[in-house]
């Protein structure tokens, strides 16, 4: 079986044994020779009673539990799908290698946002990409890379119409658009955040989030579901990356989202996090209003900024500065696939520092850009 | 920079600026914008007091505490390494991956045993490997791939002599080995387990172990420690895999790896599965001693079963029948890199199944080997 635009690594993986006999396996009766499990009287005991399965081999897909869950939660984000076509990440880094090994060969053509996530794009380099602009998707496009909510770095949500016209262009082309939603939960005003692959008609997609956002990095969490075609092939190469994700943080992760306060957890980080959006526009106002531009974001996790383009600021140098100085940045440069001229831009996380950090920081980098042009 | 014998897509994989911003945000009275760190305030509470800083995005190399520890046990185990040459890894199936994206392209000549672990076979495939035989190692040989103590699926533990000849062949053609050894701990005899990396002098090494049969495989934790010079490829191809390993697993094994109790808890495990196996023996012996053979393994997990060549058995209808009558097994053939004609064998697991269970279930697969020959 093979479908065409995929990798040519694709042919070669084949479904492993292992996966065809561990469905039987779990069958009442059934004595296995078969796998490899340890025998669970050897667990240790483990911390708060975890429920003894989940320290054994499990599902490469995920827990069943925890697909229903993220399926019930994608269609309230007016994605419709079912527990079947999910498959739970060792974090969504680990969904951009999957998609990467699926999609991507030498010369392929990836279609990106400029800037875009700087560790995706070391990813799809690895394989071979190159890229091209979403203005440009032809029938050689081989993926539309997108983060359209609250995008990393510029914290850009698109419009319901700009999230339609990648949708109908998707279909037109057939390019298989792969929409990663990191920041989804992370939002402070009244935006549409409704996934563009809800929006595809024809075109094949992948769209993928992360609980680090929502509950925390160290669980090294997230999921994915995609067209039904693309799911066997995901889940091999899945298999063949991990076996399976960590079941303790999935049992958590699926605690969580049963738990009757999860939705006032969210609004709480909504909350949280917007004061503190608010605190830094404040100071980037008070501190950089005269050298730098930007757009205050509507949700996520960083501000933009574009330096005056009569401030001639060499961004290494005023990086290196900054750190000597005790305060670090993004530069923009690292978020475009080539390292040509640009605006001097910088991406500054807001949800990190506390308010005096926020302050200072801000005011340090303002009198560096000032020494500096 | 580069090395000769690396994959040529190793060229395109630049240290990610992330990494080394990362690296000095953490010096003290850094103010840093630079990540994209949720706040710590904003964490759910977790069970069992884990330490807050585990929650957080950690380093991709593993937790400084757990690499000292690994090398410390590595040392005992007769390979002289340090903290920073480990790198902690989501489970040892993920070590193959990485290595496999660091040296196998399309054609690269990879040596070794037949058979072998198939989850190994699946991932070389993909990257575009053809298979030799390790008697065979030649300049061309990309790696060397060998389970040396317990190997899957044979159980084959190499004596001493046998360990220093591999050795010696890696060092002549200046193929790099890569030994996986996941089942060091799970040894019933006295045997030489000395890891063959700890034997190589002039070839490039990746050794690499799990804490699933020490601990348990939920947790998905295994570490990698190998030449100084692979360490920093290895190092960008985790961070591009996954960011790095889950910390609430990496800080559950800390603490078990420095328990005072964990030597016991090891001889209590080599006790419980040595029974397993003895018990298993007796009944193979009982059940099948007159249709084939088999070594009884010094260590691991598995038996390694051939058929009497007088026995005309097709194993995928024995797979079949014996799956109707809720008894599985893994055919041997998958163990191998091609399905062409061979002596008809299985994999037996004894450390899953029961006492009675192994008694009913070898019983039945005599009567149906018996049946269809």
């Amino acid at each position: 079986m093979n479908i065409p635009g995929l990798s040519s690594r694709m042919r070669d993986l084949q479904a492993s044994p292992i996966r065809e006999i561990l469905t039987v396996i779990d069958r009442p009766g059934m004595i296995s020779f078969a796998g490899g499990l340890p025998a669970a009287q050897s667990f240790p005991e483990m911390p708060d009673n975890i429920p003894a399965k989940y320290l054994q081999y499990g599902p490469s897909e995920g827990e069943p539990e925890l697909r229903e869950e993220v399926a019930r939660m994608l269609c309230c984000r007016g994605l419709q799908c079912t527990g079947d076509q999910v498959l739970i990440l060792s974090g969504s880094q680990q969904g951009i290698d999957l998609v990467a090994k699926l999609m991507i060969e030498q010369g392929s053509s990836i279609a990106i946002e400029y800037p875009t996530y700087l560790a995706a794009l070391q990813v799809f380099g690895l394989y071979g990409a190159s890229y091209q602009s979403l203005n440009s998707l032809d029938r050689d496009t081989s993926l539309a890379y997108v983060i359209p909510t609250f995008q990393n770095p510029t914290g850009h949500c698109y419009g319901e119409s700009e999230r339609l016209a990648l949708a109908r262009e998707c279909d037109r082309h057939g390019v298989t658009l792969f929409e990663d939603d990191p920041y989804y939960d992370l939002v402070y005003e009244n935006v549409c955040r409704t996934p563009v692959c809800s929006m595809v008609r024809k075109a094949r997609w992948i769209y993928q989030g992360s609980f680090s956002k929502s509950l925390c990095p160290g669980l090294r969490l997230g999921y994915m579901v995609c067209s039904p075609d693309l799911l066997p092939f995901l889940t091999r190469l899945k298999q063949a990356a991990d076996l399976h994700s960590n079941r303790i943080s999935q049992y958590f992760v699926m605690r969580s989202l049963t738990d009757p306060g999860y939705d006032d957890r969210i609004s709480g980080l909504q909350n949280f996090y917007r004061a503190r959006r608010d605190i830094f526009q404040q100071n980037l106002h008070r501190h950089l209003g005269n050298q730098a531009s930007w757009s205050v974001p509507p949700g996520g996790l960083f501000f933009w900024l574009t330096l005056n383009p009569e401030l001639t600021v060499d961004m290494k140098s005023l990086f290196n500065r900054a750190i000597e100085n005790n305060v670090a940045f993004m530069p923009g440069e690292y978020f475009f696939p080539e390292t040509q001229a640009r605006d001097p831009t910088m991406r500054l996380n807001f949800s990190h520092a506390g308010e005096e950090d926020i302050d200072r920081g801000l005011a340090t980098l303002a009198q560096l850009i000032s020494k500096q042009s």
